[in-house]
């Protein structure tokens, strides 16, 4: 069983009727600048994380109209036999432009241009949108956890509470995040990310006794493995797993109780049995603020699931497509409370000396003035069509988004409300 | 461009190292019972509606691991030899039953339920769990948009607020639960569900004028089209509309502003220009709460998105896929506060003879005594590994939970907070 569909397929019904009526009419050459932008981030959210972009980037290389998709579009009504046609060449022949995964945005942050004839790039929008408003939502979320774990290890295994594909995405995204490493099997072999995994309390139920349990793992797993001690008593459980296999072990994973008291008694009871190296893995409905409240306690690594795959309480990042260029025209839709802006987006960052970044300036349909310690936020990545060689890898979005949240004002670390992390200012027209 | 994985590897990488132990201790063998439920409802809601469980059954017909798959196992030290040759023979031969898709649900219903040897059935888990979890949840959010709406046509047109395969889930799980359409145009293919679009803004945004992009529409989509009228000025928008497709004109979108006020002044306006017949289409943000505010103005259909792939708040179901039986012997994870009972469970809605629903009766290791009014909840449907034949169809999903919504006591259906609309009992051992 393979899913198998064209990601061209996954779009709104509109895309292709506005193409067909702009085939028509002749209007679908004109030579059109798209933007992705947030007009604000979730309720408290102090930076968005951007990630998705080497997905999307990966896919427009690719995309195409298989025949049987058309075949189903001219079945339905949905276009007509030009448009088909017309779908049936497509090869997307345009520019694209974006902030690097890792980077920070905020509020009217150009993170991604999509420049073309408006057909080529309008049949893009479903998709560009799918991606980047699920995996830049998955990363904010996670880049919090990060923070709130002070340098300890993560686990991400929340593939069971999302989506089957987007579980394998959202692995990537937390990845990306900082995490260390995730359960999901498909992200292991597709992104090359590390993956975890011991037993649940299934394998110990299965079982006569829990050191019946223990040992069948660690005969498999040897003693390096990771057992799961509260099936039934946390201490009976300890006691077993040193028993089973020796002061060797390599950690305990609990997965319920209070957690902040557990992890101490734990840790006394481990050292007590001469398990001194054992490590402590704490699981179960930790989010970034479970996780700040454990800091204090003798926790090596967090499991993190439900939370992670639901960008904790922001499952989406509001993230628009929006025509911004018309044959080199800025156009906007009116607006009353939307501060939107027509004309291609140019951005930067500015910093102190110190490397604190203080402003994100954008130009539309100007260049913001080059000034020391500027940092330009937009890189090349389609031209033409074809893929730009060297773009950063996943290693290299991590360490990006480990750098940008060490040149933020510190408040914007804080997991509590507050205004964006750096303030945007746009200016329009002549910069 | 495809998305080809077995959804066999879409899962938790500690499935496979318990199989592994379990392999090679003998204990794979044991004869299990599964179960997929919930311990509790989300935060304010009174039903959970069962959706995805079609999509379970077709993958695990055909559920497999591929020679690449089982490569890269091998390869990363997930799985042994021993268990890679077990993998490569995978067919579950085991039995599933379940609540229909469109069957309501509260915390403990056993809606599904897989049995088989905990080898073939351990190796379900994380996929039936994300199914699940992700189908469930979007369709009861959905299912409150449409109570909401009282009659009036849904559509849904979430795809981009969501990872690209989830969209395409989602729109099921949205029509499903009563929805009348949906943007998606892999979900039309895929699963037979009518799709609906015309026009973004950006259409408008790429003429010269709005008469003349909506010239370029009507002279695709004929008269019978919905214009989406707010661009720029809506009143000027309508009167736009109506001399360009005159008062056949299908409909138009309004998709800004106060909904509540612009709909009743669209509706003059319309009709002062003869265009009675022409209806009123609304979206933008639109979750339950915001349609039912929406129910006096002379609305004809409500466009929602982001809340409905998002499940309006409650984005996973919090099912958990819990080992109930080994060998015929209830098992129990030990738990403070969890009211978990071991032993297979039989599930029976009880009914006053007006039909209303008044309780649903679990017997753990046990079938509750029949009773008049009784309605057995769990249908089987794989049977030593073959689907079932004549299983309800997705059309038959949707007049299930219409009627089941007709069948609670009706102040199942308010949008507050509120205990489950029906209550369950649990009967343990001997019923």
């Amino acid at each position: 069983m393979t899913t198998q569909t064209s990601v061209a397929l996954c779009t709104d019904h509109y895309e292709l009727t506005m193409l067909s009526a702009a085939l028509r009419d002749g209007s679908a050459d004109r030579r059109c600048v798209f933007e992705v932008f947030a007009r604000r981030l979730p309720t408290g959210r102090r930076y968005g994380v951007v990630a998705g972009t080497a997905r999307i980037i990966d896919a427009v290389a690719d995309f195409r109209f298989p025949a049987d998709d058309l075949a189903f579009l001219r079945e339905n009504g949905v276009v007509n036999d030009e448009t088909a046609q017309w779908l049936a060449d497509y090869r997307f022949s345009g520019d694209i432009d974006g902030y690097a995964e890792g980077e920070l945005f905020f509020p009217g942050s150009p993170i991604l241009t999509v420049s073309g004839t408006f057909a080529e790039c309008v049949v893009l929008e479903t998709f560009i949108l799918s991606v980047l408003n699920h995996d830049c939502a998955i990363a904010a979320g996670a880049a919090r956890m990060v923070t709130a774990a002070r340098g300890r290890r993560l686990i991400e295994m929340g593939s069971r509470r999302t989506h089957e594909e987007a579980a394998v995405a959202a692995a990537r995204s937390a990845y990306l995040a900082g995490f260390s490493s995730t359960s999901n099997l498909a992200a292991g072999r597709r992104y090359g990310i590390p993956t975890a995994g011991t037993a649940a309390h299934a394998f110990t139920l299965l079982h006569d006794d829990e050191p019946a349990a223990f040992a069948a793992q660690v005969a498999v797993l040897g003693k390096g493995t990771t057992l799961l001690v509260d099936t039934y008593d946390i201490s009976a459980g300890i006691r077993h797993a040193v028993e089973v296999a020796g002061p060797a072990l390599g950690a305990i994973r609990i997965d319920s109780g209070d957690l902040s008291v557990l992890a101490g008694q734990s840790r006394e009871l481990l050292d007590s049995l001469g398990a001194t190296e054992t490590k402590i893995i704490v699981s179960g409905d930790l989010d970034e603020y479970a996780i700040a409240a454990l800091a204090a306690e003798p926790v090596d690594a967090y499991g993190a699931g439900t939370a992670v795959v639901v960008g904790s309480g922001a499952p989406t990042a509001g993230l628009v497509y929006k025509l911004v260029e018309v044959a080199g025209r800025p156009v906007v839709k009116r607006s009353e409370n939307k501060a939107t802006v027509g004309g291609r987006k140019t951005a930067v960052r500015r910093h102190k000396p110190t490397g604190t970044a203080v402003e994100e300036v954008i130009g539309a349909g100007c260049v913001p003035e080059a000034k020391p310690g500027d940092r330009a936020l937009q890189i090349p990545m389609v031209r033409g069509g074809a893929v730009v060689e060297g773009l950063p890898t996943l290693a290299d979005a991590r360490a990006l988004l480990r750098q940008n949240l060490i040149s933020i004002p510190w408040e914007g670390l804080k997991l509590s409300a507050g205004d964006p992390a750096v303030p945007v200012t746009t200016i329009a027209g002549e910069c």
